[in-house]
C-alpha cells in the first residue's frame, strides 16, 4: 500500500517506452501517472500507438522536469542515445529516482564512451552515481540506489551467458566469440533503410561487424567479474523478426570441466534467480520460448572434438534487454520481490 | 477466496491449450490442477513446451474422467474437432463445468453440423445443453450455465463485427459478404502441406472458397439476431503471420445512415463491454493491435460512391478467438467480472 | 539484329526499376545503355543496390534528356507519382519510346485524376497520346504506339481477373465488390511508418479504404469494357511479405452460367496470350505461384448457396504489375513477340 | 548444336528438384525430357507444383532406369539421404552421367559418412568415381567426368569463405569457427516441427550443435586445401526466411597481412570465376543480394583489437548450395562456359 509508487515514462513514444506501459499496466505496486515524449507531447499517447486505445487515455506530456517531479516517484528513461545525458541528472537533482534504459550511463570509462558511441559522456558525478543494474550479476548493488542504468539488450543476453563460467576460472577469457542475432525491433522506431521492411524480410546479414557500442558494455562486465581486462570479438547480425535475441558464445575451456558440471556452475549460480533458466543436455533454447516474457534461457554443448564450449543464450531484447529488466530493477531498488509484476508467461507460439 | 476454483486443460499441447495455460496462470480466481493430453500422457508438458519450463513442472495426465473430475472443478476443452463429442458428455456427467473450444457443439442443427464438418454431431441432449458463449452478444446465457460452447476465431470477429448493425436492421441481409484473412496458428500444430514454413512465408492464398465449416455458425449467430434467415459469402484466407484474423465486411445500408451514426449505434450496442474498441472516422484496426490480447477492434467506411459500408473487424485468434474468450465465459459463468485475469495488453511491436 | 534496342531505365534506384534492371539484363533484344536517377546521379548503381555488384557496373545518369535521347531508343519511367507529368513530354518531343511504370498517364480524365491523385495531371496532349498498356485487353492498341502507360499493379490483377466476364455482359457491374491484398514492395523503397518492419511484420491491415487511386483506372478498363460507367467498391490491405497481390473479386451475375462455362469464357478470352493461366475447378491461385514471373493466375468459385461468383487473381506485383509488363509493352510496340525476354519461371519456393 | 542434352530429373517434386527445372528450362543446351518422382509417379507435375501450370505438362515418370536412360543423357538426382546409395549406380552402369545433388557421395571415407549420417555409405567403387564439384574449387576434375557429387549448402558457402585462405597458409587451421545461419528450405519440402510455420515464425534457434553431417564434408575440402587434417567448430541455426544461408567465419591469422591484402589473395583465387563476388571493405553482404541467383559474396573484418579475421559469405541455398551448382558442373562436365543458363540477376527485394 504505503509501497505503492507513481512512474513517468520518458520516450513512451518509441518501442522500449510502450513496452515499459505494458508492463507496468499490470504491476500491482505503481501507477503510470505521466507519459512523456518530447516529439508528440499535447497529442493522446494512442494516437502514436492505437492498440491502447481505451487503457491509456492520457495526452502525452513534455520533457518538462519540474512537471514530472510533481506527478511521479520514478521516472523511466527510455529515450533515444544522448538525451538522458542531457536529462538525467535533471531529473536526479528533482529528487526522482531514476531508471535510464538508454547506453549513456552504461561505461563507466569516459574515454570508451566516446570512443564507441562517437559523443561525449555524461557529467562524469552522474556517471559515477549511476548503478549497472544487470539484475541476476549486480543486483546486490541495486536495493536503495536512486539511479540505474539498465543494461543493454546485447549486453544482458551475452553477459548472462558468460558471467558464471568467466568468473569461476573456467574459460580462457582471450578466446571469447559472440555471434549475436537480434530482432528488428531493437532498432527502435525510427525509419531507416535496414528497417525497410522490403529489405529486411526474407534477408540475413551482418552489421557493425567489430564495431557495436555494445562490445565494451560487455568487456566491462566480463572485466569486472574476471577481475582483469577481457577483450572479445563481437559480431551482430540481424533477423527477419520482430523481438529475440540470441548470442552464440564460443570460449575455449582452460579447465577440464565436463558439460554437466558446467551446467551445475549456471545452476548454482542463477540459483534463486527465477529469471534464467538453464537446459537440459542437447537442448537449445529457441528466442520464441522467451518471447514477450522476463526470461533468459542458456543451453550448452561441448565439442570433444575441438575442445570449445558453446553457450547459447536467448532473451526478448525489449523485455529482458529492456523494459522488464527496468522493472526487476525498480523492484530490487523498492525492496519488493523481483518478479512483482513480471509473471508475464512466453506468448507462445 | 471461495470463489477460487481448479482447472484442467484437454489438448494441453496445442495451440489453444498452451494460450489458456497463459491466460490462466496469472487469473487471480483460478488454479490449473491438471493438464491433460491423450497423446502424451505421463511427459512433462515443458517437453513439449520448453517455453513453460519451470513454470509448468507437471506431466501431463491421460484424459481420464474420473480422475480429472477429482482434481478439476472446470475443464477446458482445446482439443481437435471429434474429440469433444466423445468426452464432453462424459465430463458433464461427471459434474464437472465444461468449457469446449472446438466446434463440435456451436452448430444447433445437426443437420448443418454433418453437412460443413462431414461428420455426425454429439448427443442432441448436450447440443441442446451447450450454451453459444459468444461474450459480447449472448453473454446473459451465461452466467450459472455448466456447458459452454466457445465460439470460433471467424465467427468471433466476424459476428462482434456484424451483430449491431444486423440487429438494427438497418442493412440487407442477403448482402453481406464477409473477406477473412487469418494467421497460420488457427490451423493448430498439426504438420500439414499448408502450414510448411516455405510453402506459407512469402506467399498470401485463399482457401476453402465457400466451403469453410465456420459458415454456418455466423450465419445462426446472425440468424439469431436478425429473427430470419441469414445467408452470406464467406471467404478466408491465410496470411503468413502467426497470430490475427482481420475480417474485411461488405453490406449494403437499407435505411439512410451516416458513418457516425453507424458508429454510435455500435458504440451504444457495446457499452460497458471492455473488449470491444471501436475505431474514429478514417481509422482502421490492425490485426498487431490486439496481439495477445482480448480486444475486438472494429472501424468503418461508408463509401458514398457505390452506397456500401465496409465493417473491418480484428481480434487474436488464440485470444478472443479461443483462450481469452474461453476464460471471459469462465467469468461470466462464475460471475466474476468478464476482464478478471485477462487484462492483457497488446504486445507491441 | 536491326531489332537490337537501347534502353534508358530512369528511376533506377526504387525497386521498379531495379526489376526492370532484371528482366532486360537477360532480354536478348535490348540492351541497358543508361541508368538514370536524379538522386544519386553520378554513382554507381551498385552503391544502392549491392546485388549487381559486377553485373551493371554503370554509374547513374542524371536525368538529362538530351543526353538519354542521345545514349537510348526506349525509356522506361519508373519514378515516383508526379515525376514522368514533367519528364515524360520531354522524352516524347526528343523523340525517344516512352513507357511510363508511374501512374501520371493513366487516367483520361483530367478531373477524376486530380480528384484522386490531388495533383494536376499533365499536359492533356500528352496524355491522350498516352496508350493504356494493359496488354492482354488493350494490347492491340501498343504495336507502334510510341508513349505507353503501364497499368498499375491493383489495376492489372484486377482488370485481368473481370474483364471477361464484364465484356461478356454476364454479370451486374454494379455488385463489383473487390478486396484486394498487397505486398510490402509495392509501396517502394521510400521510407514510411507502414514499411517499417515491426509495424509490418506479424501484422496485417486495410489502408486507404474506398480511397486507393487505383479505384478509378480499374473503373476506366471495365466501364470501356462495358460500354458503360461501373462503379465499384475497392478495398486494399497489406501482407507482410514484399512481393505478389491477390485480388478476391466478388460479383452477381445476371445470366445464368455454370462456374464451367464461366471458366471456358476465360480461357477463350485469353486464348494465345500465354501469361494468364486459368485454374481448374476447386483451385485457386496463390501469390507465391507467380513470384519473379509475368503470370497472371485466375480461379473460381460460383457458390450455389448465395448465387454469386467469387474470383481470384494474382500477380507478382513488380512483374506483371510493373516492370514484365512494361517489358510486354515494349515486346508488343516493337512486334516481338511478347513473351520475349520474359520467360520467368516462378521462384518456387 | 550437337551439345544439346537431354536432362531428367529426379526428385522433382522436391524443393531442389524444382529449383532445377527452373534453372534448366531457360538453359540453352538443355532439355529436360523427363521429370521423376517415386512418390507421385503417374500424376502431372504442375499437381505437385502448380506453379509449373502450362510450363511443364508432363506427368511425372517412375524412378525407372532403363526408361530414364532411354529418355535422357544426363541426370541429377535431387533425392533425399541414401537414395542416391541405391540408384546412383544404376545410373551410371545405364552410361548416364549423373549429377547427384544429395550428401550420399560427398565423403570419401566411409567410416566418416557412417559416423555423421548414421547409415552406411554407398559401394566404395562408386564413391571412388564421383567427382566433388565444388567449381570454384575443384572444377577442374569435372570435365569429363561421367559422375559429380555436387557439394552441400553449408559445405559450399563455408568452403568458398575460407579456401583462399587456408590454402595460402595465412591462418591457424586449429582455429576456425563457422557459425552459419540457413533459410528453411534447406529443410526440404517434408513435413517436421522445426519447418512448421508458426513454430519458425518469428523465431531464431540453433539445431544440431556440433552435430552437423556438413561439418565433414567443410573438414575434407579444407584439409585437402591444406594438406593436412583440419577440425573446425560449426553450428547452425534456423532463419525464418524461406532461402539464403549465411556463414560468419571466425579464424586467427598466423601471418600479418592487412585486410586489404586479404581481400587481394580472394581476388586473385576466384579471378575468372563469375559466381564469387568479393566486397569492398566495410561491406558486408545479405543473402538477399544473392537470391535466386548463383552467385556467392564474401567479405571481410580483420579485427585490430583481438587479430582475429572475420569472414561473411552468403549464398542462395538453393541455387548455388544446390541445383544452380549442379548446373554449373554440368556446364563444366559438358565443356561449356560455367554461366551458361545460369545467368539469373538476384531477385530484389
Amino acid at each position: 500500500m504505503s509501497q505503492h509508487i507513481r512512474a513517468a515514462i520518458v520516450g513512451a513514444t518509441g518501442y522500449g517506452g510502450v513496452e515499459l506501459i505494458r508492463m507496468l499496466l499490470t504491476h500491482p505496486n505503481v501507477q503510470i501517472t505521466s507519459v512523456v515524449s518530447s516529439s508528440s507531447a499535447g497529442t493522446p499517447l494512442a494516437e502514436s500507438f492505437p492498440h491502447l486505445q481505451e487503457i491509456i487515455v492520457d495526452r502525452l506530456d513534455a520533457v518538462d522536469v519540474p512537471l514530472i517531479a510533481d506527478k511521479a516517484d520514478v521516472v523511466f528513461l527510455a529515450t533515444p542515445h544522448g538525451v538522458s545525458t542531457e536529462i538525467a541528472p535533471k531529473m536526479l537533482d528533482a529528487g526522482l529516482k531514476v531508471i535510464d534504459v538508454s547506453g549513456d550511463f552504461r561505461l563507466k570509462s569516459a574515454e570508451t564512451h566516446e570512443r564507441w558511441y562517437k559523443r561525449k559522456q555524461a557529467d562524469a558525478a552522474y556517471v559515477d552515481k549511476a548503478v549497472y543494474g544487470l539484475a541476476e550479476v549486480f543486483g546486490d548493488d541495486v536495493p536503495g540506489a536512486q539511479f540505474i542504468s539498465n543494461p543493454g539488450c546485447y549486453p544482458t543476453v551475452t553477459s548472462l551467458g558468460l558471467v558464471p563460467i568467466v568468473k569461476a576460472g573456467w574459460i580462457d577469457t582471450n578466446s571469447i566469440i559472440v555471434d549475436a542475432k537480434s530482432g528488428v525491433s531493437g532498432a527502435g522506431r525510427g525509419l531507416g533503410m535496414t528497417t525497410h521492411y522490403s529489405e529486411v524480410n526474407e534477408n540475413f546479414f551482418a552489421y557493425k561487424v567489430n564495431k557495436h557500442q555494445h562490445t565494451p558494455e560487455i568487456e566491462q562486465t566480463l572485466s569486472r567479474v574476471a577481475g582483469k581486462d577481457v577483450v572479445m570479438t563481437f559480431t551482430t547480425h540481424l533477423v527477419p523478426m520482430t523481438r529475440g535475441i540470441l548470442s552464440t558464445i564460443y570460449v575455449r575451456p582452460i579447465v577440464q570441466r565436463s558439460e554437466d558440471e558446467i551446467r551445475e556452475l549456471y545452476r548454482q549460480y542463477y540459483e534463486g534467480r527465477p529469471f534464467v533458466r538453464i537446459r537440459e543436455q542437447g537442448k537449445y533454447p529457441a528466442t520464441k520460448e522467451v518471447w514477450g516474457s522476463n526470461y533468459c534461457d542458456i543451453g550448452f554443448s561441448l565439442d570433444e572434438r575441438t575442445g570449445l564450449l558453446t553457450i547459447i543464450s536467448v532473451i526478448d531484447n525489449l523485455v529482458k534487454g529492456a523494459a522488464g529488466q527496468a522493472v526487476q530493477n525498480l523492484n530490487l531498488m523498492m525492496g519488493w520481490d523481483e518478479t512483482t509484476g513480471l509473471k508475464f508467461t512466453p506468448a507462445y507460439p
